[in-house]
């Protein structure tokens, strides 16, 4: 349900529709807007109906949100940088989902110590994607902190998720293929199980650009390598599934 | 060239064309007969222009032979049963290729006392898919071995890679999506850095059932995943690429 009241906006922000259930975000082009790899990691993790789901580097909270429309589970998003944070923590009052989503200010690799050790069900992240380089520490802004990894690494992300998720719980990332080795290795030294894995190409015959990857505490080896989901069709439009994980129903993308 | 002079057939063999470059194989329904995996391996691994390339798990010769049709290199391939390498052996022999290639019978865990270490600009590998479960030691036939990790484990053949490997060398494996995790991880154990991978899928709406997988020795981590290769069309026939890989003079799978 969609609460009426205004919701104050900082300069540079917007409301945008989420396209589906007739949720809304506060995005920016200067501080931060989502882009597919976020819809496309809340349709393809497997999440329980009831119980607690964490999204980690939750930005300004579209997963979570898109979560909402899937599962009566509680939801909480842990953003460290204090600006999305208000922005994700605006867009939950704006859409009255108050009661079903949390979001949480601070630094996911602290976070255990505040709500304890294997609690969630599930856990979804959206991590930087990019390695610091040399040079790379004068990159102070919003945009950068949300690409590179300044305030945590791959393998802090993955210890976090770690601590946090129950056996047999599931962790879902969505990250470039080029870094798929390092998360497959350091995955796996952290007892989370790769089970599904689908490759996102902009096209049929180019090299993937997105890897959503969806791992099991604990689980036993044997991966799933899904049909590929290709972005566009011949004539530049995008294909059905697409289509559908954006203005649905239908569930194409965990099947 | 292919030798006239007849060559001994046993019991239950037969000749079969490769389809390419006049190129014909002995095959046998009881004791082997090459799949759809060694010919994308042998299509897709990177070989070098001349130098030393190694089959390993070589079983009837089918990888050294297509890969001779590509390359000037002098080619090995190992075998470890006497009954398939003496079939690799005659089948070296009917297309005159004695001078190219060199069919080897031994283990290729032990292979690195006999030729040194890092000797080889590339291996190609097509090893056993299966892990043995219980009850499966009772397995003993020629297609067992070859199928069942009867012989040598997962982890003892990349070792074998890495021992033969030279430095900045091509490991190319193929193998069954299900093991990606720890072919990933056992890899990277073993100084084997993954660089390019590609799945097979039966149709573009199916689950990969195949990947081909090429690691560098010392490589930096930085992985291509290339467009899925699809089997079939949506009238059952064999895609485009697939008629090339099998007919064509075309390079498709390997770009």
């Amino acid at each position: 349900m969609v609460v009426t009241e205004p919701i104050s906006l900082q300069p540079s922000e917007r409301i945008d529709d989420l396209l589906t259930h007739d949720l809304k975000i506060i995005q920016s082009d200067e501080v931060f807007s989502f882009s597919m790899d976020a819809v496309l990691l809340a349709r393809f993790s497997s999440i329980p109906k009831q119980g607690r789901i964490l999204d980690l580097c939750t930005g300004n909270g579209v997963v979570p949100m898109l979560l909402s429309t899937r599962t009566k589970a509680s939801i909480e998003g842990i953003e460290i940088q204090p600006r999305l944070y208000d922005m994700a923590r605006r867009s939950v009052e704006l859409n009255g989902l108050d009661e079903r989503i949390r979001i949480v200010q601070g630094d996911l690799r602290e976070y255990y110590k505040e709500v304890g050790y294997e609690v969630y069900d599930a856990i979804t992240v959206n991590p930087p994607y990019m390695k610091m380089q040399t040079g790379d520490h004068k990159l102070n802004d919003h945009q950068a902190m949300a690409r590179h990894e300044i305030g945590c690494t791959l393998e802090e992300v993955v210890v976090a998720c770690k601590r946090l998720i129950r056996t047999g719980g599931k962790v879902t990332m969505v990250h470039r293929p080029s870094r798929l080795g390092e998360i497959i290795t350091i995955m796996r030294e952290h007892r989370l199980e790769p089970k599904r894995i689908r490759f996102v190409h902009p096209r049929a015959n180019l090299e993937a650009n997105m890897v959503l990857i969806e791992a099991m505490r604990d689980g036993k080896p044997d991966l799933r390598l899904l049909p590929p989901l290709i972005v566009y069709n011949e004539n530049n439009e995008y294909c059905d599934e697409l289509m559908q994980i954006y203005y649905g129903p239908k569930e194409g993308l965990d099947e």
